[in-house]
């Protein structure tokens, strides 16, 4: 599913390495699935019948995993990734992707909100997982829907509180960049595009207003 | 689990009260889970084997449900509440709840974000759905992390187009109030009592900063 263009799957990023390998492909890989994003269900995992399918239960307008054994319904939602614009002297970290997808690449540090944590937490755990550093999180400051792919991205303008930071165990390299040194065409995701361009227009007039707003499907090159 | 004082299990208000009701009541009643806002696994809904439980999986530091037959993991990740506050003429819109949890108690426009939509989209579908309002959203308003109960609550201002509204399936009334005529002591959720005390406050200054905050588990009365 690399072809989204974002995180795959669910978990945090440093999970989602995992599970696109070898062990837990065929739960993340579900050709034919109506919603990409999340798994398929071939079994009820309430009851474990095979009498499960994707159906409008009634009273509702949209397609659910149905159980016709037990009647168990099976919601599908969105999922949150949280992530920050680690800012030091005018310069910005981004961290380079030791994990697919889009290893080599360079990107804010960001990964699915947990259960249990704030989307504040989240962003700073983030961080601290991908790039060994300390911020402290600010504003918001951008919201993107990634609706194709049920995901809802959020990333907050963060100050780095000491320059201690060196990569954890999904980054190859983590650095500070400044405006004209960003590896623009070595971007991960274009949600991290979308928000660095922002963000350099809007320090240029010195102020940063929530900037919400939809990612569209990539075109497919065929 | 009505005591965690948000809307449970998954899916937006409308499916909640089928949900809690008699068919797919054991999906959602889950004692014992780790996790009280996500569904207990009983069975791997890919290989359906009954070898299923929550560990932590090699490099994860968080409990997963975890196929020891087919070896796929299941992640479950917080789910996003989307909604509004309808404005018209210095009133605000509130919809008296015609569902359970919090049968006949008032709230904002609000349900479970779908795949497939934006945080925008969803804002105004749930008004729709819930009050039969057209609204123009504006801007982001407030942003509440419910993390014991794997939450995001994110209401918009918005400005009614017309009131020719009239309540859906899920309500039981749905008016227009003034400050002072609001029911503090009715309102269905904290969350929205929450966004309208600041409403109100901001109001009298004329500004309306995103306020992003976290809502704590709200203590137990034994």
């Amino acid at each position: 599913m690399g072809k989204h263009g974002q995180y795959q799957g669910a978990g945090s990023s440093a999970r989602s390495a995992k599970s696109i390998g070898a062990t837990a492909a065929a739960l993340i890989v579900v050709p034919g699935a109506r919603h990409p994003h999340n798994p398929r269900m071939n079994f009820c995992s309430h009851c474990g019948s095979d009498r499960i399918a994707l159906r409008v239960p009634d009273g509702d307008n949209m397609p659910r995993y149905t159980c016709d054994a037990c009647r168990a319904i099976h919601y599908q939602n969105p999922k949150v990734v949280v992530g920050c614009l680690p800012e030091w002297d005018g310069q910005v970290l981004l961290c380079r992707r030791a994990i697919e997808p889009r290893h080599g690449l360079w990107t804010l540090p960001a990964g699915f909100l947990e259960n249990g944590e704030s989307v504040v937490a989240g962003a700073r755990r983030e961080t601290d997982e991908e790039a060994g550093a300390r911020v402290e999180i600010g504003e918001l400051y951008t919201l993107i829907s990634l609706a194709q792919i049920g995901q809802v991205f959020m990333m907050f303008r963060a100050r780095l509180t000491d320059i201690d930071f060196a990569p954890g165990p999904e980054s190859l390299d983590v650095r500070l960049f400044r405006e004209e040194e960003i590896p623009w065409e070595e971007l991960a995701f274009r949600t991290v595009a979308r928000t660095l361009r922002t963000y350099f227009l809007d320090r240029k007039q010195g102020r940063f207003p929530l900037r919400v707003s939809v990612l569209e499907r990539k075109p497919v090159h065929r």
